[in-house]
């Protein structure tokens, strides 16, 4: 990972180190491809990097870790440090001290979100919290999108079952005879049949879609939009997908359908502006212009990074930096009125050096 | 929460905050009961305690958290610190200056896994990593309680149908008909119409189901271990059960007996040692105790707490404290010999004032 180290130098620090478990913290897996529920301890020093994991897991982190050097917390007499501490935390500061000193590192980094309290436990090291396997992760390399590419084809997968019932479902005065939770149980059997899992999914209908991240209950409502917004997780690969269609049984009324045209207009001008040296900025407001010249107001961000975490960067927001060949993205504009019902159409795009590659074929079709 | 406050003022804090999401971090959904795929901030001072989220989550935060007082990061001018930084992280960072200076906070106590970044840029006020959050969830509320039931069933019913299709499952030379994937995805499908989830299942056979975390692959082996680890999370309410049982389909070696009816005695003797005032080290030890006299090695802990998180405190360990009324935890020897294969049997106990009460009714039963 040649990024990394050339990046550690220019941040002038002898090496890097985290110290969290891999299920919460995404960077502990793109950095060692190892799945760990407890806190264990990651080092870089120069070009060698190695982990420390309790005896309970050293067979296992030797087979699944992509990490050669693989050490016991053992070989640091972690069960003396525990007999004489009698607290975890404070054996474990210990053994992280003398892990430093036995390395000589002095000034390491850390990342963002590294533990307050670990650090300031480490009075004689200087710690550097550094933006650094943030920025990496943005940029995907081809196994990543490979994986990427698998968890939206089941996303797409599910959404095709999802519409389907919903197509299928008997009309019992002005509902179906299917609620959201119903459609979010079809969803996630057919996500695991695929590989995948999802932590959320959004089924909301009428005035419940109107609020971007509710995920929906009840009986679902016909001549009104139904928001589906899907995004997995490859179990093994642990990479994302994301992609929101908007449907509706019944009759549309005027204003949903200018808002569906609308929304599908700005996400067709973001799509085509798209392309690496724009900036995320850039695209988020000639989204932001077309709402406004057609009277409507943009209540979230155009779109944000996928990967290992289902938000990443870069942001197609406000605070937008230049865009990357590399980078996937959602472009998800989306309108919400709390009267009526939300529209919103999210697709997943691979940024390149002269435009985009849509990542998602699914169709956008509001009347089913 | 009557706790919570006593113990900031014996901090002597003016405050408690925590900035994060409420899908990786428990502490966060604990205070707010809403969950949130980003970033947010949560203020206590005294008595009184709000949120602040974005402006696209302010109606769905009104609607579903437990916080009264919820604020928008537009009430504090984000859009225009956002215009100003062109910075995500420099803009929170000054609207968080803002609110604390705001609330004349001065010395504020924050979460173990509180942000350095953050931390670190926060110069003009005290800042206290303090394990509050993390003692108060380890006693469990009615409520609570009522929700890890629940899951526990959800476990159980999992469990069933995975020990019915291996017990069903045709022997083809020396394995099953049946893969360990196979079996994860029944389970999966059951826990879903359950209203659970799970982020991860062990169903590992042989040489596998010596590695306590090894998830497990391929064909299912006969007459040998397969041991199936369950622990899934209620979708809405978040809290998780616990569940491990070891099974065999075909004849059983002496070797793996023996280990069974040791896993199963020490389970027996943890079980009838528990109750609130007996350090979780003293059940540990109990149990190392039984396994060296029977000539066997003990490499893992004997349990931990279950909620919010699936580890989380108090520990049966080595650096185990004193157990209290309220405490739900596994009781989960194993035992795990390289060469031929692992035994675990994990049930979920209430810690009560004269013992505990068993969460789990699940058989054991090796051959199956």
């Amino acid at each position: 990972m040649e990024g990394l180290e050339n990046r550690l130098k220019r941040a002038g620090v002898d090496g890097l180190m985290l110290v969290s478990d891999s299920i919460h913290d995404a960077n502990m897996f793109y950095l060692t491809n190892f799945l760990m529920p407890d806190p264990f301890i990651y080092i870089r020093k120069d070009n060698s990097e190695f982990i420390i994991v309790s005896r309970m897991e050293f067979r296992r982190a030797k087979k699944e870790s992509k990490i050669r050097d693989v050490r016991s917390t053992d070989e640091y007499g972690m069960l003396d440090l525990l007999k004489k501490h009698k607290d975890v935390q404070k054996a474990r500061l210990e053994l992280l001290k003398d892990v430093l000193n036995k390395e000589g590192i002095k000034r390491i980094a850390v990342p963002m979100n590294f533990s307050f309290f670990i650090a300031s436990e480490l009075n004689d090291f200087e710690i550097l919290p550094v933006r650094l396997l943030e920025d990496l992760r943005e940029v995907k390399t081809k196994a990543e999108i490979k994986s990427i590419k698998s968890a939206q084809q089941a996303c797409e997968s599910a959404m095709q079952v999802a519409i389907d019932a919903i197509r299928k479902a008997d009309i019992n005065k002005d509902v179906l005879n299917l609620t959201s939770e119903d459609v979010k149980v079809i969803i996630e059997h057919d996500l695991i049949n695929k590989g995948c899992r999802a932590d959320d999914i959004i089924v909301a209908s009428g005035k419940q879609s109107s609020d971007p991240h509710c995920s929906g209950s009840g009986a679902l409502e016909i001549n009104t939009s139904i928001v589906i917004d899907i995004f997995p997780y490859l179990k093994k690969e642990r990479y994302h997908a994301d992609m929101t269609r908007t449907v509706l049984r019944g009759s549309p009324t005027k204003e949903t359908e200018e808002m569906y045209q609308t929304v599908l207009d700005a996400q067709n001008i973001a799509i085509s502006n798209i392309r690496a040296g724009v900036t995320g900025k850039e695209i988020h407001v000639a989204v932001c212009d077309l709402f406004q010249e057609r009277g409507y107001d943009f209540i979230h961000s155009t779109g944000h990074g996928v990967g290992l975490d289902v938000h990443e960067g870069p942001s197609l927001a406000e605070n937008g930096d230049k865009l990357k060949a590399g980078n996937v993205i959602t472009v998800e504009p989306g309108l919400y009125d709390p009267e009526i019902a939300g529209v919103r159409l999210e697709d997943l795009v691979l940024v390149t050096a002269k435009g985009c590659k849509n990542l998602t074929r699914f169709q956008k079709q509001l009347v089913i």
